[in-house]
């Protein structure tokens, strides 16, 4: 039997999100170019498409991933109570994905499909930059419905974390829209991460909207946030965002980032990481220190602080799990640690 | 199409052995003992007991391995000619094996297996001391027979290279057996990795006749070379090896590496790593720089020191197959690099 912290009293975060295996490769910034590939974007891919394009690709590992499940094992792995919703196959990576959430100590009881497409997959082709270009077959994810999201599972946590790549499919936004409205309901809190530039642009008005009326906490890369107030500079994105979101958590790569709740705002800098590898990974694990500190208690200067140590651990590595427990992270920003 | 090496002029190395897909994972020591696995040591489980241990394994990533072909991977990312074969099932992970070995620029033509078991994994555990406690399921592995065995290859190629661990399947024997004569008849060289010493253990008596009889080029291990001629330290297995084999490459962890042939014999330093955080693959790439030196047609000297690199290169990293092309390692000991 699994451990289910859904059980033992609880959850800090349920994350909801499409459920992927990545398939992480280096490559030299001309293969990008003969592959038509947006540098540092996630572009969506069919099936066939997929297929050529790993044909092209270099040796690689596999390693599970999608974002909001990134963020969800870290948050376990920071002693957080974690839960996961999304859609798997019952296939070799479909099992792959299930054992290391499962085993990251985060409750996912999601149940396979059993017919339909393969597992998604996200092929990542790793620049010696260390910048991450993604190409995503959905594949399972697609058959993420409504009747995935557990109402129990939504009431039992304290913030419900949605992925805004979840927006580009219908059934997968219906599943989201059931469960904000479950989470409103138990007055719990709704957390949304825009998940990239070029989502936003697919979304924009409903994310808008969204963010205005019903996410209790954004969280925004850079590229995100200016895409959705179309705007050409940081601090204009700001000046928006506290007009129209009461709770916002804004990163910025190596610049730090930016934490603003009504009138409290935090300028905090980013970790210099002991080697720069692969920032796959750097905005989830930012989130997951953030949301650890912030169900913990702590104050959000302390929260940022901690999202950025985690940001840190793992850009020093390949992937977006970390291959070592986060929990000193958290020690060390909450007294406890060395 | 795959590039393939045999069709452009010959192949310097030609590797037979088990093809497994490695499922890394951290671990705590007390795990191992709690899991009853001999720390350092491969063991071969069954299905049911792979399983077992994958459930009570930590978060993990795959990575193609098995030792020979890691060894021919990395041939070939120093620029080396190689070719590999080994069996794989036709599902997700063999589909990933064969994925990897072909875009490592080694030429793979086995086919795979359409029934029977699916492909084979090692569950790897890797403790804080950096080193890896292996349990391998073999999988499609044990349907590696004879008619795998293509003459036209083992012709073509100046080396063929077995790796001990096929011993344990009586049809894997048979198709080294059927190798070997093939690449004497033809004049070519025979090389053997001895893999693991309990692997010694069971085949000593076959292994000893065939490292006098048969074998050009022996890799072993210090353990694996102490076990074979059963003696308790190092210099005493040297020279047993020395009255017995007429080549022999010995490598003995961070205390360097030994080459003798006939009379000349060379003391090589480990390189030390950048860190050391995993020591899978070090024999497997110390033998891919040792061979892609020796087919090179370097001095042995040389050859010893490109292994040597190519270990140190691959204990920085999680895995057996490095992260980044290898060829700059090549360069630099054969004077054309930085």
């Amino acid at each position: 039997m699994e451990p289910v912290a859904a059980e033992s009293g609880g959850v800090d975060v349920l994350g909801i999100g499409n459920a992927i295996v990545d398939v992480v490769a280096y490559a030299e910034d001309r293969l990008l170019e003969q592959l038509d590939l947006v540098k540092g974007a996630m572009t969506l891919v069919d099936e066939s498409r997929c297929e050529f394009l790993y044909r092209r690709m270099g040796p690689a590992h596999e390693v599970s991933g999608g974002s909001c499940a990134n963020t969800m094992a870290a948050l376990a792995s920071l002693g957080g109570r974690a839960a996961y919703i999304g859609r798997v196959r019952d296939d070799q990576l479909g099992e792959v994905f299930g054992h290391d959430i499962r085993a990251a100590g985060v409750t996912f009881r999601s149940r396979p499909s059993t017919e339909g497409p393969s597992t998604a997959r996200c092929l990542v082709f790793v620049t010696p930059d260390a910048q991450r270009t993604m190409a995503t077959y959905l594949g399972a994810c697609v058959e993420l419905a409504p009747e995935d999201v557990d109402p129990e599972l939504v009431r039992a946590a304290e913030i419900t974390y949605l992925e805004g790549y979840l927006w580009d499919r219908p059934e997968a936004k219906a599943a989201c829209r059931k469960a904000a409205a479950i989470c409103h309901r138990a007055g719990r809190k709704l957390a949304l991460t825009l998940s990239d530039p070029f989502c936003v642009d697919r979304w924009r008005g409903e994310f808008r909207e969204l963010v205005t009326r019903e996410v209790d906490i954004l969280f925004a890369n850079e590229a995100e946030i200016t895409s959705l107030y179309e705007v050409a500079d940081f601090d204009r994105a700001l000046q928006e965002v506290r007009r129209h979101v009461h709770f916002a958590v804004l990163t910025r790569g190596a610049r730090g980032s930016v934490v603003v709740r009504g009138e409290e705002v935090h300028v905090i800098d980013a970790v210099p990481p002991d080697r720069l590898l692969d920032t796959t990974g750097a905005g989830d694990l930012y989130a997951a220190g953030f949301l650890r500190g912030f169900t913990a208690g702590l104050d959000l200067g302390t929260c940022g602080r901690l999202g950025s140590l985690c940001a840190a651990e793992i850009i020093a590595q390949y992937g977006a799990r970390a291959e070592r427990p986060l929990r000193p992270l958290f020690d060390r920003v909450n007294g406890a640690g060395p």
